[in-house]
């Protein structure tokens, strides 16, 4: 029975997502849902009561229910090894993520971080440095590459089926933020705060989602940027929407709108791939369809569970034809990815990993979007150069 | 932290859902995505190598990997009461279903069972009778009303938005029976052997949800039915497809189309209500819109997650507006309406109770559906009345 | 220019339509699309001054605006051939469709009549007869055949593409009967007087529509149907509702759901055809789009003007793709028909000729069906054969 | 009668649109559609057999059928009043559209253009000289804002419904100038030409539209712009793709997406208006529903025929809700009002007149719009003015 053993559980443990926390829940969910990783131990909130709550409620022993991240890491650290948590779960506010990360790769714990991996492309330059010095793997929540219509989609690019990709549209618009009366809930305080959430509020927290996503399903690289960000309600200091013209490394152009303001917006990510020879058009809020196009012939509704599809997409999805599968779904593929590379490591094998959890290299590129785009925006040129470093975030 | 410990996982056995079958993964999908319930024994499969590594892989103990249902029931009610399973997940074939329920229920376990409850309207008759003498719980997955919006749907009729309903046209229809090779998988065999599957294959299968789904939306009950259900590919005995037309106890008249051989359904689950001054319309496959529509002014398009909404689906949902959550979903909030009924049973107290699971009552009425909608069908009278005992499967 | 000749307008006369009256408009902005028709005449209205001005407004010669059809008939007549009037377009009130018609053949009009063609199954027998002994052309305006993709539907059943036809489900819906304040209306009114509007009034009106598209698309006839037709309002004489099955020649199995009262639908016929090997479906709302459906890979999303079509449908378009053409399109469409059908009539030709306008054989298969709707309706019978004469009304 | 005699139909003459001809033939259409309007003369064709042809075909006497536009303006100034052509309908390639119209409106007739006006801003500003010395009405075919939902959207803005307008999306994608093979047609060779077609391909003809689109329904007027225009195909001078990002005079922010090359696209005109309060949505190609959207309640889908509508929507219905009404009743409705306009001028009243045709405001920010954005994409500076002049096409 050796080889059922290496597919035990994999343990993890959590910094944040105590009671009354969001996204912790989301995190849980989606670890939970395919019965492959086990919640070990926590730091859930800087309340030990809540702490030991939360921990209860999610029968984890008291005695593994830590005061603080550092605790947890060195107390872990002393546990014999096929008992000791094998990854940490990152779910705190922003600015906590980068010190949470770097304590846990330097402690030899796997990180799986919320996004965006740091504050700043300085210190995310940084934690590539730590995540390779302590040879650990790094995962990054970049949840919508999860779906399994967005792996078809990088599939058939990859193929070859859209011929040269030439034009690449791609929004993530929400409405949430539309009025003064918005600023007054939680989510929203931090995020329209620079000293919490960093550069950007827009481009920070959901433009980035929609840059990552051209380039994952493209497998090209924004170049060169011309934006221009907006302040749309008034007394904000930080952008809540804009407008971005791209430029890839083979010549294509694109175009990425985001906004906060939008109103009526839900959660509206939604990319359109244009080559030489076909199209794809996806839209997040209806996942389980991909829309291919042609000049000359009709369009292929290609649907979850219809049909042949890609060994990526395929893997990623648990229902049969016409059971929607969700965000938490997607969400789930991510950790389900990172539970692939753990056990890799683990094994010293690559063998059957089909996709990789979003990593440091998607860390690096999200916070350089957003330097870069600060700094195009600002700029009175119409480019501006994609630097992965040093970006002058006061324009020319 | 008394309080605290009313909220520990619920401790959940497994009759089936051994590595290879399907349908065990969605259920413990399901029970797993909210972190209330904690998989603590199985009785996986016949083969014990199997039911070691399905638990093995699930963290479940060696020592609670039994044999089979009897063994499990008798020695898990020898266990101190703080850790025995409190209820069983039934994920057997179809004819198992009843004695494994009725085993439990008389060892005095609650009991979650897949669809159908039993074979026979005189099975689940019986069943009810066990039911009520042992006084546990008793739940069925019939998953769609789990939905938020079905249940936003349900509100919106009792709440009188619709006015009185008049007509009532639900639809479930799949392709995959289509054709004499879709026999020779797993799925189909045993769908289409009466002596397996029981009366009806294309009715009992699937449009019994959809039966469910219109009374539940409703709270109208089937009074009177004219069924011509088809075996359209050759040589088959029991229906793959079939129109039912419906009388409701309110004088409503309504329409439900089933079928297996649409060529290119997936999973076609959709309805549509029509009261005196409203409609709603609901497709499981965009499960997130509820469409209101009406006379003299623009329909609405309810979306999960944006306005006000009915507790019943406020509860149902973990996301924020735009972030899909599909069938999965849907199935966990059945097993997490069966989680609060068991709190609430063992605190003895009904408060914050919203929504309950599917139970004896749908078995009954779904049983019934079936042997009537069959009977109707071989009468060459157009009304059949619906009955609740004792129906003529050949017809007058 | 010989051949040009043959290619000047055809000269239309019109009974009914005067100002006021809505169904003239439609007729002749329909006629007046291509260019091809020319109205030279008309009995516009039983008060000559509605006549004079409905004739001046329209650039009819007040010499050819008649007191009424007798007299146009007899006058025109009179008239060179190359000046009098070739066809009579029929947009009265129902009742006086066939007097009009039969009059109009007797005198050597071809007719162009507005649904439905007579009142009762006896009078259509009786102007078959008409039509073929004075060797006339007759039209009817079953307007949804004449939409491109409905065309493009035939063509694909015909050749084969669908496999055998198994199932039909079409469906024709509206909202505007679902109270009694609806009766107020004049377009209500006559409609539910059975000395007006005959035998029916949902499937008289609209259901009639969906039996012609579902025989039409798939060349199958129906043999026998089982109906339950109701009053939903108070007080009503005729059916505003009902829902019935279908046994086609081939043995296809079909159900027809048609609706005066379903809250918040505009005018929702629909119809999909599910064969052995592929489906299609198509909304009447979304005219121009056409859905093939298959189970082993994706849908196709057959466009207007999108690649390669069938001849019917290309002849059928005006625009380039993604030009919306709608309801008045398919209505010239009709009108195209019977143009072309004229011209080759006169030039004793049919070279060139693509599809035929809907003509005497759907009226008589349009009145039998209204019967045998109602007489099915009023049995205790399950099926009841599809009659071509002598149906008893009253049922067994 | 005497007011009768004001609604005789009205006299057009044409210019272009012989036999072969693509866009005669849908202005004819639209012309004829709602009768009001009688073809009395062409010059249609170079060729004066071709012309001939035409004319007979269409019934208008051989005598005016002239062999130039010059012989035809000169001839039908000398027929009496009441007899000869009032406006006319110029239909040929582009580069004539200035001299024709220059010529009629000299001659005293009404104009009505295909679009653009013109081949550079200069031409256009000496065209509005030249309609108003001569005091005559000019209209242009903006088709897109004759769409009755064009009109509501219109109303809604205006009727402060949405708050103030801070954010414009508009698209107008097609693909058939993707490939060098599309190259070959009679449409695509003179419109990449820069001597037949200006200064713009993508952007002029099309881009346009949009930009048309956007001012039209929102009121405001483009102040600025940053563009980015493309050559995609290897070869071609002028444009087949662009985005420009633009500032509103009341400050809003908007993109325009405009594309030749985006395979698969039909003809994807689609515009988002984001208000503070609310939001509206439309689709060219599904014309007659409009979604005004909210953050706080359902969606609105806003439907042609369904409850109140603006007088402007509702005037501009032909048919019942539920009809579908398509581009050819949007251009039909161009040219109602602008029947509606020459009524009104002849009467020297202007009741009763909602909405006016799209005129030489729109011709002149129409050719100025393709002049700034060529210039804006030649500039490395990020914003360029919207100049009315005087627009340097090489940029800074």
């Amino acid at each position: 029975m050796t080889q059922d053993i290496k597919n035990r559980k994999i343990r993890m443990g959590m910094v944040g997502g105590g009671q009354g926390a969001f996204i912790g829940n989301i995190h849980r969910a989606a670890a939970f849902l395919d019965g492959e990783i086990e919640l070990v131990c926590g730091a859930f909130s800087s309340s030990h009561q809540n702490c030991l709550n939360t921990g209860m409620a999610l029968n984890v022993d008291a005695s593994r229910c830590y005061a603080n991240f550092n605790e947890m890491f060195t107390e872990e650290a002393k546990l014999p090894e096929d008992q000791r948590m094998q990854f940490v779960s990152i779910v705190t506010p922003n600015h906590l993520h980068f010190p949470v990360a770097k304590a846990a790769l330097q402690s030899g714990f796997h990180v799986m971080s919320d996004k965006p991996a740091t504050l700043t492309l300085d210190e995310v330059n940084e934690l590539a440095e730590i995540v390779k010095q302590n040879n650990r793997l790094y995962g990054l929540t970049h949840t919508y590459t999860g779906y399994p219509m967005v792996k078809e989609a990088h599939h058939r690019v990859a193929a070859g089926e859209l011929g040269d990709v030439v034009k690449v549209v791609v929004e993530y618009s929400q409405g949430w933020l539309a009025d003064k009366d918005s600023e007054a809930g939680k989510q929203a305080s931090w995020r329209l705060d620079p000293a919490r959430a960093g550069a950007s509020c827009c481009m920070g927290d959901i433009g980035v989602h929609a840059a990552n996503l051209a380039e994952h399903i493209t497998d090209l690289k924004i170049e060169a940027l011309c934006a221009d960000l907006t302040s749309v309600v008034d007394g904000r200091t930080l952008d809540d929407d804009g407008t971005v013209l791209l430029k890839f490394n083979n010549g294509a152009k694109g175009v990425l709108i985001s906004s906060q303001i939008s109103v009526g917006e839900e959660n509206n990510l939604s990319i359109r791939i244009y080559g030489t020879k076909a199209a794809l058009e996806w839209r997040q809020q209806e996942p389980n369809t991909l829309i291919m196009k042609f000049n000359d012939k009709p369009s292929l509704m290609i649907r979850a569970g219809v049909g042949e599809l890609s060994p990526a997409a395929t893997q990623a999805m648990r229902t049969p034809a016409g059971h929607p599968e969700g965000y938490i779904e997607a969400f789930a593929n991510i950790y389900g990815q990172f539970v692939q590379q753990i056990r890799t490591f683990e094994q010293n094998s690559a063998e059957g990993v089909v996709g990789n959890a979003p990593g440091i290299t998607e860390a690096i590129r999200g916070m350089a979007f957003i330097e870069n785009v600060v700094a195009a925006s600002h700029s009175s040129e119409k480019w501006h150069p994609f630097l992965l470093s040093n970006v002058n975030l006061a324009g020319e």
